[in-house]
């Protein structure tokens, strides 16, 4: 028995757990919910946006299923993330028949390098108006990553693994990135190894994004080019993401608690289905995730969609069509 | 009479300035040239890819017109940038008649900061495998760029100025470029200031970039969200930019050495062109700028083009199209 740690968070988050909730009991699988709190609401009642409560019983759980926070954010997953140290944050983009996106047949896995670059917090105000932030890339998480992105196209029968990084400004830090890159690479055989500079690789991304595969990258660059990635296949509302550890597993949605729309139950729930999926699948779950994509497809195809992709379901409602699918 | 460093570097560098200098003669501009050498073969000559020669010539001269440096180009154009204290990179984005690109209407100037953040060098191996690099963020240079970009858009008639930062992750760095752009927005009435996160403004260019007018980031993610824009409006053959400092001014296209191509004649001249022509504004010499980019523009809409963008006229030929409206 699984035990998922449930946090649907905040705005949007709420509602589209509810849909992937849907999906999962439909399935009846065999996982022990334990529903806990973070973000903007956490706060304003534990004044913490990730309570210790949460993160106590995060620590013992096999999976995390997140929905969204809002202006915490960046205080509840990135926390989330280095706790748990799931290194890996892996972020599938591909386009649906049905979705309107400026290119088509784009089908790419992002693997970004999830604890450390910009994102370690190490930041200082060193004299006044004067700060500086650290950006430390290490041979080991960048090793480990690589290996991951390889492993990821091997099994997935993937061609093609790209780094992308800036290793002509930062020699030391992208270089040691780079040189990493290629000695993995090097025990991949089958498998084809590249590299672009991170501007360069935006510019292909949005003329064309069907020349990547599996994407490997740092954290703050694999930050910018999942969000971009997403929108070349047709915005956030199609985009999962998963965050792997040795011990744990967060998965989360690209986007974030979209309080522009919260409350109106015309959230997009597919990432958050997807997503979910991703979690089906890291458990072993392969034909149910199967299934439930292969739902998703069907209904999106069909039009049978929340506003923003062109239909006039509400959040539920598209959950529920997907439902019964299955 | 003012002195023009023409620097054509490397690889399409050299056809690219060629073309440039077909108009600029044809226009009979008041300008004395300087000649000189930098990049890969200048490095290949003068065991150095920036020699001294250069860099003496260069400070003494009104302007640098660059074509294009290849495996050189960080150290050569990086430093120049740094070394001439050309603070403000400007890259204007715009579609054109006759483009194919993933969008129309698109019309926007990134203003990026060129001295700090992560392209300062400060770069260590502070233990075996363990690498680091400073972003440096200061008020002074946030200050400077920001008013840079308001000023723009104030003479340009801009409606928006767009600050683009990760202030929910770096939150000291960040965090003060933001709360600078606030400060001085609110000196600028008429003109609407806004700001995104980098990650999701990627998303946003890539879906809608009609939404931006000026924007405004810091070095790294100016870099990024430059070539960016240039592949929404349909590739860096047309994407020409300038970085303008108190006393020295450094005009590049944003495309590199592109050694796939040269040799062949068939370069694109456009970028380098246009660049040409924000060089002849920043002289004040408007109307000559105008008339060259009318011409640019009408020879792109008929198709006179080099084949990139689907004519079969070679560089010199589309630079004499060009030359011959004027
Ligand atoms: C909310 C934010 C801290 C986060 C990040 O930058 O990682 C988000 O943009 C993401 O990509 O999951
Ligand atoms: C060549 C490289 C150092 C440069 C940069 O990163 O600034 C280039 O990408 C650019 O945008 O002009």
């Amino acid at each position: 028995m699984k035990r998922v740690a449930v946090i649907p968070g905040d705005g949007i988050g709420k509602e589209v757990m509810d849909a992937a909730m849907l999906i999962l009991e439909r399935l009846e699988m065999p996982f022990e919910y334990v529903w806990l709190e973070a973000g903007d609401e956490a706060e304003k009642k534990y004044g913490k946006p990730l309570p210790d409560e949460t993160l106590e019983e995060v620590r013992k759980s096999d999976a995390v299923l997140f929905g969204a926070a809002g202006e915490t954010a960046a205080d509840v997953i990135v926390r989330l993330r280095q706790e748990l140290n799931t290194f890996a944050n892996i972020r599938p983009a591909r386009t649906f028949r049905g979705v309107e996106s400026i290119h088509s047949d784009v089908n790419m896995v992002i693997v970004r390098e999830n604890t450390e670059c910009l994102y370690k917090g190490l930041e200082f105000e060193v004299a006044d108006g004067v700060t500086e932030a650290v950006r430390v890339i290490t041979r080991e998480a960048s090793e480990r990553i690589v290996r991951y992105a390889f492993e990821l196209a091997k099994r997935e029968g993937r061609k093609r693994v790209t780094a992308l990084h800036k290793a002509n400004v930062m020699k030391k830090t992208c270089g040691l990135f780079k040189q990493v890159f290629y000695e993995v690479a090097g025990e991949y055989e089958g498998i084809e190894a590249n590299d672009y500079y991170i501007d360069a690789a935006c510019m292909y991304m949005a003329m064309r994004p069907q020349m990547f595969d599996v994407i490997v990258t740092t954290n703050m660059f694999g930050d910018i080019v999942s969000d971009l990635a997403a929108g070349v296949v047709g915005g956030l509302g199609l985009a999962p993401s998963a965050n792997i550890g040795e011990r744990h597993a967060i998965f989360e949605p690209v986007h974030g608690a979209a309080f522009d729309i919260a409350g109106k139950g015309i959230a997009n729930p597919t990432a958050m289905i997807l997503t979910a999926c991703m979690m089906l699948r890291h458990f072993g779950y392969l034909s149910e995730a199967e299934r439930v994509e292969r739902a998703v497809e069907k209904v999106i195809a069909e039009g049978r969609t929340t506003p923003d992709l062109g239909g006039s379901l509400k959040t539920m409602e598209m959950a529920e069509e997907i439902a019964k699918l299955l």
